[in-house]
């Protein structure tokens, strides 16, 4: 979670553009999975280049070739499989906001504002929020691309927290390219998702990979409890894992439930998913294939459910039982998400794009418990006692 | 504010009795400032009992005098200037939860449920909370008494932190006492406020002080800007502060606007008002004799400020602006608020207790900038750059 943090914790940055629905640069039909279209269009060339500029200006003393190298590939066309890993995560998670957004607006009917912005250290990024739509309450979708030096702190953290074996005497240059998305709905009765996949370079001074690693994961986080929904997000999930690693579910979906649990309610944030971090034992284009692969099963994951949940009937007291499930959600993510807290916690880091995740509104009441035997008491029990939905490995 | 914490942080704590308005165990008629009528009453007399056996019991071996002793002095009489400053501290935070607690009931019309609780350690506190009012969405008054032993950590945050001399070797037995309030008012116009007073001591196996302070302060936090309300309730505090020290109000004025900051935002949390801990630089009786003061002040502070603006009109517009605001004091309590923070990292806290003084709803809009030259805007100006309502000393 704390490449997610420096993914969006730009020391100074600013907005590009509030691109118009006209103006999208990226294309908005679908092409392949390492969809690299937005490299065609000329405003995005410029986007970049003025990125990298400011990036290898404020630093050029210290870093590493990897800017300059990359600025120069983006120019020379399509990404391939034999480039550095850094442009083809970046074309992935730019390739897959792209679809996630579109498979989005189509079901709301609602059109994302886009935000791109850039950080003078290095990095681009496009934040796109849907807020107030016919379905969602408020949706993000941001990706980011981060090239800097880690601070000190950060490699004391990453040596300390996680074992990584990251000298901290002299500059540590670092890349970070991610994709992080939160969608809640206005019905209660359908559930909020979380997604985020990142990669994670430290290099060399040539610009190779010194050490990299890969984390994210997919959870759901519904009001009301409907096995089905959770038995068929689960399943998604799994199918994807099992592809690559038989052990990948049953590890990530315990490591999920451990990570995204209210410590002070005693409670899980919602049903779960997969979770991980520091993926890097396997080769690197083994593992990419298997972060596209979650990744391109977001809306298989969730779409499905949302069409079933998205025009069911609800009543008020159902819609402030969802607003007190907010209120939770908000808690986790101010109080025990690591990469929200060390995003907070960094100054002059784009704060908009961290707190994107909140939702619109949240609630609070003073000891309001369930009714004995209700449907609200059927979540909470689940959430504090997480479950098997499908059976592990 | 870590005594705030810990006074609401009870390991291990039940619920006592849901009291209704018939069965208010302290008096509803205001007597002195150290109103102790609940003293009188069996009902309480047996609580005091439970909670300090189970004190005693839990730590017999290693804790100190204070808690016996303590509870022999409870049964002989009325409390009075000769009686250790826990008692007295005790005292005065029950009788000023009493009064704070019916000056709201009268301008609101509805009544505070209140909530008695233990805690098994040694302890107790009452947790009043008025919620979806006619003038007020959510209102918390809460006090707590507690005896215990300081955890290690907690030694040894305050030895870093602050610079206290306290041995970790061996159990260290500590008291804390404290009140504390935040109240949300309905109506856009009227301003959210804070208030906190707590006396924190250490002691000797012989039940004397070994070390002790005071903490606390006021703060006014509204929606709109109206000058003569900082105006007013600044004046109010500086005016206790100055019957006891000329340099309290711009010293405590200072440390409040620096403490109630949310840095992620770069914006002061409200208009400010004092804020101040570790305060031992004068006899504890001069300190206690402030501490009431202030205390005291608190209806004189705030309720004329409400009969003003309580039943001013009001848009939807302006009921969305205070919502995005209600927002940023979520924020503020959840990332940066120390007490809060160590209360929620506290494993079995009393979390409804730490968590009272979210707002009953929140609002989070992406990118949301108030228009230029609007009053929204007027108060964020202030919040940027914070002002001196009244001239400094």
């Amino acid at each position: 979670m704390l490449v997610h943090a420096l993914v969006n914790s730009a020391r100074s940055f600013r907005r590009t553009s509030l691109l118009s629905n006209n103006q999208r640069f990226y294309a908005t039909t679908r092409t392949t999975v390492l969809n690299s279209s937005w490299r065609n269009k000329a405003s995005v060339a410029a986007l970049g280049a003025t990125v990298l500029a400011f990036g290898v200006l404020s630093a050029k003393e210290v870093y590493c070739d990897a800017v300059l190298e990359d600025k120069k590939r983006r120019t020379e066309g399509p990404i391939t499989d034999s480039d550095p890993m850094r442009l083809r995560m970046e074309a992935f998670v730019k390739g897959l906001q792209n679809r996630i957004v579109s498979d989005i607006e189509q079901l709301d009917g609602k059109q994302f504002t886009r935000t791109a912005w850039e950080r003078s250290e290095g990095g681009e990024g496009i934040t796109c929020v849907l807020q107030d739509g016919n379905v969602f309450e408020k949706a993000g979708v941001g990706i980011s691309i981060v090239y800097g030096q880690l601070p000190k702190a950060a490699v004391e953290q990453m040596r300390h927290d996680r074992g990584k074996e990251i000298s901290a005497d002299g500059p540590v240059p670092f890349f970070a390219a991610g994709i992080s998305l939160v969608i809640h709905p206005h019905n209660p009765n359908a559930p909020t998702v979380h997604l985020n996949y990142r990669y994670f370079e430290i290099e060399n001074p040539d610009g190779t990979p010194k050490m990299w690693w890969f984390g994210g994961g997919s959870d759901l986080t519904p009001s009301y409890l409907f096995e089905d929904d959770a038995i068929h997000f689960h399943q998604v999930l799994k199918d994807g894992c099992d592809k690559y690693d038989k052990k990948y579910y049953s590890t990530f979906k315990q490591w999920c439930d451990k990570y995204f649990f209210i410590k002070h309610r005693g409670e899980a944030r919602g049903l779960g998913g997969i979770f991980f971090d520091d993926l890097d034992d396997k080769p690197a284009d083994e593992i990419f294939s298997f972060i596209k692969e979650m990744g391109n099963r977001f809306s298989l994951s969730y779409i499905p459910i949302m069409k079933k949940r998205m025009n069911m009937k609800y009543t008020n007291e159902m819609r402030e039982w969802q607003q007190l499930r907010r209120g939770r959600y908000v808690e986790f993510n101010l109080v025990w998400d690591r990469g929200t807290k060390f995003g907070l916690q960094t100054p002059g880091a784009r704060i908009e794009a961290i707190l994107m995740t909140l939702p619109l509104t949240a609630r609070w009441e003073y000891m309001k418990e369930p009714e004995e035997g209700s449907r609200e008491e059927d979540l909470q029990e689940v959430l504090k006692n997480p479950r098997d939905w499908i059976p592990l490995n």
